[in-house]
């Protein structure tokens, strides 16, 4: 471990320093802004291939503007091994959220030039594009972008994706093609580093880096509307009342009792209601008629995510008469969970032993590139390195020793897979 | 009753015709419009007064800007028989909301005037100003404006109260004394006939007309604000959340439940949260950090509304505890219970009885003008008419005949009053 610090942490922090700097937010004090197929998201992906080329590795883009970074492999008819994250940031956000994952990949790709150590396989270094916005870089390199992801805006004032993807020089036809510009079979494995976004790592004496065990899969809904009665708050009483917000209240708060009730029996869940407004409209002394709530539930068991949604249909129902209100819903979003693959746990937990990191084993309840490659049958895994303050935000924070006990573990993994 | 209705009916339609008339909101189909102290209240006052000034009724303003219509009773040394309710409405607001009650009054004179009769005390038609944005031409009248309420603007572009009144050419100052411009004592008693404003009167088969027992008093809170962590949806696992929005739905669930329980054990008191809001940033797959909530609280038993607040803030208090959040609260507004005259409600029943119009007593959960009279000591009563489709909105209705009903039992009483 010393000597892999030694070797690799100025490295590291120049990533994160020249990174940071040309990234930074226009407000002085909001984090960095690097938006997915924008002008700084290019500017960053031009440095880190700079950083690819001072190291010797082979450059090559593919037709959905990814870069890959190559350590040549001894025979390069197998698939490859890569590793790697995304270049991207959401708005004012943090300088670790996907840079820790492709800084990880250089510093293997660093170990192995400085060993004289050619890997039986070709090692890529992926810089993904875009994937804040859903996946996107990785979900285009599959071919697997729809027309609709092409419409859509970041926010109601931005150019399209598609736009965007037009500016940076890209034909975004293949992307929606169906058919992936980079052959899934020329992958054997994805491994990719990245900060938790959770709070399970940074306890005092608790290990600092975690082996993910899958994705969890997700439901959601944007727009859940309860429609009742609006009226005056004095004159109408108990008995008379179609009151959406109450309804809306008592289901929601019961579901959150069910979810309690799943999690002490030992099921993977988490249940939020992110959003839930009266109308502007409403004052403090109407009845609200109408109330807006989203759905947002995830599960590393699909059964799990699939028996809860069941039960807050039904349940919506069941308050909705009890009531005397409709529980309107827009259409469901899906995403599955995903397994890691167990042999690449195995692999990674044994690095970890060799260099004497404690690690703990945890899902993923946010989304991560790891899931497009899955979802190609290609086996993944993920490493969670502790953050502090929560990420998507300007005060995101990783400690460096951290971030370097996960790259440890990762590299020498990857400088293992064929021994 | 018939004979009323015949003398009375063409009257009514006309008031209630050519006030919408000039009246109507300014997009098509939206009701009616006459903000306090603006210059279409002003018109519709003066159409008032021209309809008094046809019964030969004496006119007169006081320095609120309030209309005063008498028949001049047999010894005018005595203290007033006051009828009447407020000329304004809410913005897009129904045609009857206080408009009803002013009519009813003018009905109550013209029968005197039709029938030769002359009271023992002089019987005063009052039009008051400004009732919706807080009772404001009444309190004007009692000189109990504050500064507050005449910076106060009815919407952040209108012009202040104490603006709309100068442009009305009348006089602030006196209005914010703290001495009334109108002697208390020179009124006997008040008496107001008022849309319900709620739906126990137009259910099939039952009473339309109500004898009301007082006036809820209430308890108020604009913003109560919820402070949590805001956190990723998906990586935060149950134990760790401090979820402001599960936080408060938990709660007033809790509290909605407890209403319940005080209802069933014959309790007079609602309670409505009328707004509710996680902030605009939020979205599906955040758990909020931040949720702001109002409280609005009404009972006919100050004792009953003093209690139940007093639960409200214990148990925001517990449930911040258990939940890891902090509930805020801005400064309370609160407004006294007040108790009809239970001499003059006899008198309605009396007079109710005679006409064989069924009625039913039943509390105000709105505000009204006639509390402004109680708090000085004047004993009122107040009559509710069926309506329908709730208040304050373009929708809202109500059938002649059960105006004409409520008008002849207010009429019969006024008449009875000194004999």
């Amino acid at each position: 471990m010393n000597d892999f610090i030694r070797t690799n942490g100025e490295l590291a922090q120049a990533v994160f320093d020249e990174i940071r700097a040309i990234s930074a937010s226009p407000a002085p004090g909001r984090g960095v802004t690097r938006l997915g197929y924008g002008p700084v998201e290019t500017a960053v992906m031009a440095r880190l291939e700079e950083k690819g080329r001072e190291l010797g590795l082979e450059i090559s883009h593919d037709l959905a503007g990814n870069l890959w970074m190559t350590v040549p492999g001894e025979d390069r008819t197998l698939p490859a091994l890569v590793c790697g994250s995304h270049a991207d940031s959401v708005f004012d956000g943090g300088n670790y959220d996907g840079l820790a994952g492709v800084a990880a990949a250089l510093l293997a790709a660093k170990t192995m030039k400085a060993q004289g150590f050619t890997p039986k396989r070709d090692f890529c270094v992926v810089v993904l594009r875009s994937e804040e916005q859903g996946l996107i870089g990785s979900k285009a390199m599959m071919g697997k972008l729809s027309e609709e992801d092409l419409d859509r805006r970041w926010r109601p004032d931005a150019p399209t994706l598609g736009e965007s993807i037009a500016a940076c020089g890209i034909d975004p036809a293949p992307l929606v093609s169906g058919k992936p510009v980079v052959d899934p079979k020329r992958i054997a494995a994805f491994m990719e580093l990245h900060i938790e976004q959770g709070v399970r790592l940074d306890m005092p004496e608790g290990p600092r880096v975690a082996i993910v065990t899958g994705i969890r899969g997700l439901v959601w809904h944007r727009t859940i509307e309860c429609v009742g009665t609006t009226a005056h708050a004095g004159a109408i009483d108990y008995p008379y009342r179609k009151d959406a917000l109450a309804a809306s209240m008592a289901f929601l708060t019961h579901m959150h009792e069910r979810w309690a009730d799943r999690v002490a029996r030992g099921e993977d869940l988490v249940f939020t209601t992110g959003i839930l407004r009266t109308p502007d409209a409403g004052t403090f002394n109407k009845i609200p008629g109408y109330v807006a709530f989203s759905l947002d539930a995830r599960s590393l068991s699909n059964e799990t995510l699939s028996s809860f949604y069941d039960e807050y249909r039904r349940e919506a129902q069941r308050f909705g008469e009890a009531y005397g209100v409709e529980f309107r819903f827009d259409p469901v979003g899906r995403l599955v969970a995903q397994k890691s693959s167990s042999e690449l746990i195995g692999r990674l937990h044994r690095a970890a032993d060799e260099l004497a990191v404690p690690v703990i084993e945890e899902p993923s309840g946010a989304g991560h590139d790891a899931q497009t490659f899955g979802l190609e049958g290609i086996p993944f895994a993920m490493l969670f390195v502790s953050n502090q303050n929560g990420s998507h935000n300007p005060d995101e924070a990783m400690r460096m020793e951290d971030f370097l006990a996960g790259a440890a573990i990762l590299t020498r993994a990857a400088i293992d897979f064929d021994r």
